[in-house]
């Protein structure tokens, strides 16, 4: 069994189900509101457990009902929450998060300023145990001690390249050895919803492996400067939040287990097409068994 | 001290402070987030209690954490929360409200179907001892009841005439005594964003004295056919979140004591004007002493 630790903030989501996303000011009027565990790090952190890696998360919430509310839901998920700081006094982070019937999404995300980013409390040590880390740059400060740590340790080492609203965040790019952008946050970063564009755009501030997942048209990355494509498993689509971050936190896993990139590709975009065929968020992630069958499946 | 009923919903604000509100797919990022009671009726209530009223919300939570600090807040601000029934296996009320730096707002509302929307159990025989009841039509089958027994025993009954994703709201117009609509719920209702077509086409389904709030150009009703006009109090805006609420409960308030509409309407003008000035919400409601003070020096 891999052990996989997954760096960034954990939130809770309130998911809005509306006819229409909100355009501007007025009132929408939900039918339904369900709430759960989010945030891009935690996300990945519950697929990688799924998945069957020992998995830690390193985060913070605050010491308020909400915190406790999101450490309990990771817990009941499999994920070791040791390292989830509840800081004094701060607020826990949550979303709202709109959803269409066409599955179209918006999310306002909001996480405290008064949640103390400092990241010395990190247990950088564990990460000698560890066969490969996840990291997403929300919380910039734990993203780029523990990517240091692992840089210095040569541990695979995934960074979800998404939008932050620190222009830091792109600091840490060069520090993973895999930086794995979403479509959209590629394109917001290089101009240019062309995945070749972009990609060459992350070329220009890393020499590691650069890929982006593209939903439904699976992925691309470079190969020695090459463009390579693994087309997205064909599902029915009934849910894509958290999508992406079950496609990150499978791919880390199977880094983990010392797979070559192309079958750890393949084997992230089971994973994320099968949750994707699924209500529920969280409770529709696959285990290892379901993707394994999948991929037989597939094969 | 006059008595004065509230019926509607109550409801937790998670009030995110963004850049730009949402317009349709895509992520923001909040700098700040505030969690205050909300809804139009209890909103109205906390305006009432703090304007000298001796005030009772009608409304209904979930047995829920968010329906304890719900009623928790209203207590602490005063009101009477006998007779807001916490349904067992409900999920309280709660709206996501993004507030953009120009005090632009998107709301995005959820109220719970399986919150037992019968009244049957509503106290009506109270309003014989009430003087001013005021009705949001969010909780139809809560307003129907109330309004039938005001309109039984000849109390000034307000009714908020808001936008409700249920149609039958409209039902409610002609049981109120005073028909009191914001004007984007008008011009929604009237096609027409003018106060005299909206105001003409509301004579068309009642009676009743019928009236609409203009923000910052104050207010607009009809009297024996004519349009009248109370121009908005001039104060520096800070926070408009609850202003209409904070001006029907206010109007209400001063129906009860027995006021000449021109003067109930002075006086709610003026206490939502106040609380227009100051940020925070609830907070930011004044009480009678200073709404007195501020006609007072506008005389």
């Amino acid at each position: 069994m891999v052990s996989v630790v997954c760096v960034g903030i954990a939130v809770m989501d309130f998911i809005f189900a509306v006819d229409t996303l909100p355009e501007g000011q007025g009132r929408t009027f939900a039918s339904a509101l369900r709430e759960t565990g989010g945030g891009p790090a935690a996300t990945g952190a519950v697929a990688a457990a799924r998945l069957g890696a020992r998995t830690s998360l390193w985060a913070r919430t605050g010491d308020d009902d909400l915190g406790g509310r999101i450490i309990a839901d990771l817990d009941s998920l499999g994920v070791d929450t040791t390292h989830v700081r509840r800081v004094r006094g701060g607020r826990s982070s949550l979303s709202a998060v709109m959803v269409d019937g066409a599955g179209e999404r918006a999310i306002v995300n909001y996480v405290d300023p008064g949640l103390d980013p400092d990241a010395a409390w990190l247990p950088l040590e564990d990460l000698a145990r560890t066969q490969a880390l996840l990291v997403h740059p929300r919380w910039a400060e734990g993203a780029a001690a523990a990517l240091a740590r692992a840089a210095d340790l040569g541990l695979p080492a995934v960074l979800d390249a998404d939008v932050a609203p620190e222009s830091s965040a792109a600091d840490a790019f060069a520090l993973a050895s895999h930086l794995l952008f979403s479509q959209d946050a590629l394109a917001g970063f290089a101009g240019s919803a062309d995945p070749l564009d972009g990609l060459r755009w992350a070329r220009g501030r890393t020499a590691n492996w650069v890929g982006v997942t593209a939903g439904g048209d699976g992925c691309y990355w470079l190969e020695d400067g090459t463009l390579r494509h693994l087309p997205g498993f064909r599902v029915p689509v009934v849910d894509t939040l958290g999508a992406g971050d079950v496609f990150h936190g499978a791919f880390a896993v199977a880094l983990g287990e010392g797979r070559p990139v192309a079958d750890a590709l393949r084997f992230a975009a089971a994973a994320a097409a099968l949750k994707c065929g699924r209500f529920g968020g969280r409770a529709g992630i696959p285990d290892r068994a379901e993707v394994d069958r999948f991929l037989a499946g597939a094969a």
